[in-house]
């Protein structure tokens, strides 16, 4: 993190990340008071680019953050930071924050945000790609429940991310000998909402396969909106997939045929096993996996 | 904000206001992963310092940081931002954050924590003492839902503050040409639970008096347990005023005979109007309001 030749984008400069700081009075630190989004550069390309910064203005809409920042300009300094980085492929974060602003919580309309772009090497993707994870996903369903949409917005992706910390440390609690090289037990959390229906992990969507159908939690729960699964609910639909958005309790997730999470880094990663029940990929998983990397491929990798 | 004057405690130093900064990997900026209190000064001396160490280290439990600071060292750290500052009677801030940690989301149990300690000059307190606000609070109740304590736990003071921000900004969106100085239409929101309870609000505890006897939300609820509610709640003991914790609805708050929100900065502060009904304080709110005067007064004031 702290290696000189790292060159993070903060407040419109390219600055190595010893300074790569913001002010304590900033509202991203004083009350996660900021937007973000995780993305990947395949081939020096932002994959699905105008998906994020929809989302992004989505985030922004949610928390009024009228950040006054073009499409054109967010773009920009994430090719520097790549550039900087001397980075093709990469894992990519951007935030933007309220920034500090007079007065106290009762946020202002005018804003002058920070805007941070982090960005780190990933393998190549695609079809010639590796994956990110070395093994398939152990899931652990835990007690913290997902933090519902009348509280925060669902589909805003937010620097208030203690709801996924608190859940990711349930791991560590329930320790039994079996750690991950994270300390944990799992690679995942699997959160339910309020109601006990499955909602989605700590940094992940969750997909599984029962009877041949593809299964997904609903967005109009408490989901947020991943865009790695959208483009996976695309590509079902393209490929004839049939496929079932809505509202699941965990015993018919265990009794699932195939399993897997999706998220930016990870793409699609099957669930080895969820609470100890084996369950594994299989044909609709590895299908949907490489109309995936087929769709990377094309879009980043033969695009000249 | 940025005055050359004024300074802060960061990471173990006095450091001017320009310089007051956290690394953009810092936990806390990621993902607001830091507890924090809000404290009063009053000639000096921190009020209530033992209440406020115990629930940041409650705080922390919830949060599983283990930041290793004594009370002592924390104590010390206040007091020489109050002394760079040259502030007797002030308004201070500390927060300890998770720090950099290797990895991503989960959080690692070795912690270098990041401590920030914010001090400003606020009125002199106690009998002889003049309040932070300069008119009773106007007050309107709004659609967000305060988070549940299945999801973030109730009792911890976090950099997840975003909930309170969301309620904060409906005041402005229901505008209505009555806008104060923060060019809202009201002072506080307050929030209820998904229940539609009364909980608390965006930065103050709930109270209320109806025939005669005090009434407060319940901490059993999805409350943050506020350390002048605490107070209060003992004053109201030892002085005879018959209590009431428990759950209310919104209705039963607007026939109150006297309502006030109560918060470090603010102390005891009537509310002249929910929703546009007129409620005020009264003869439980004065007497309360002088019962913490004079304790301040005794605590910090009378001490040599």
């Amino acid at each position: 993190m702290t290696d000189v030749d790292h060159y993070y984008h903060v407040d419109g400069e390219i600055v190595p990340a010893s300074e790569a700081t913001v002010s304590v009075d900033d509202r991203g630190f004083r009350y996660g008071d900021a937007a973000f989004e995780t993305m990947r550069a395949y081939g020096g390309t932002v994959f699905a680019w105008e998906r994020h910064f929809e989302r992004l203005e989505s985030t922004c809409d949610a928390l009024s953050l009228a950040h006054g920042l073009t499409k054109a300009d967010l773009r920009e300094r994430i090719n520097a930071t790549l550039a900087a980085n001397d980075l093709a492929d990469a894992y990519v974060r951007l935030s933007i924050t309220r920034g500090i602003q007079p007065g106290k919580l009762t946020p202002q309309p005018e804003v002058d945000p920070t805007v941070v772009v982090y960005a780190k090497p990933l393998p190549r993707g695609g079809l010639e790609g590796d994956s990110v994870w070395e093994e398939p996903a152990t899931v652990r369903s835990i007690e913290t429940r997902r933090v519902p949409d009348e509280a925060i917005p669902a589909g805003a992706k937010t620097h208030n991310y203690l709801n996924g910390i608190l859940a990711r440390a349930e791991l560590r609690e329930s320790g039994s000998g079996n750690e991950n090289e994270d300390g944990v037990v799992a690679d995942e959390a699997l959160m339910c909402d309020l109601e006990g229906a499955v909602a989605e992990g700590a940094t992940s969507n969750l997909f599984f396969v029962r009877d041949g159908a593809l299964h997904t939690p609903t967005t109009d729960g408490d989901v947020l909106p991943g865009i790695t699964r959208e483009i996976v609910l695309e590509l079902a639909a393209e490929n004839g997939i049939p496929t079932q958005e809505g509202r699941y309790d965990l015993a018919g997730v265990l009794e699932a045929d195939e399993a897997f999470l999706t998220n930016r880094t990870w793409e699609l990663r099957p669930i080895a096993a969820l609470d100890g029940r084996t369950i594994g990929g299989g044909p609709v998983t590895e299908r949907l996996s490489r109309l995936y990397d087929e769709r990377v491929e094309r879009v980043c990798y033969s695009s000249s």
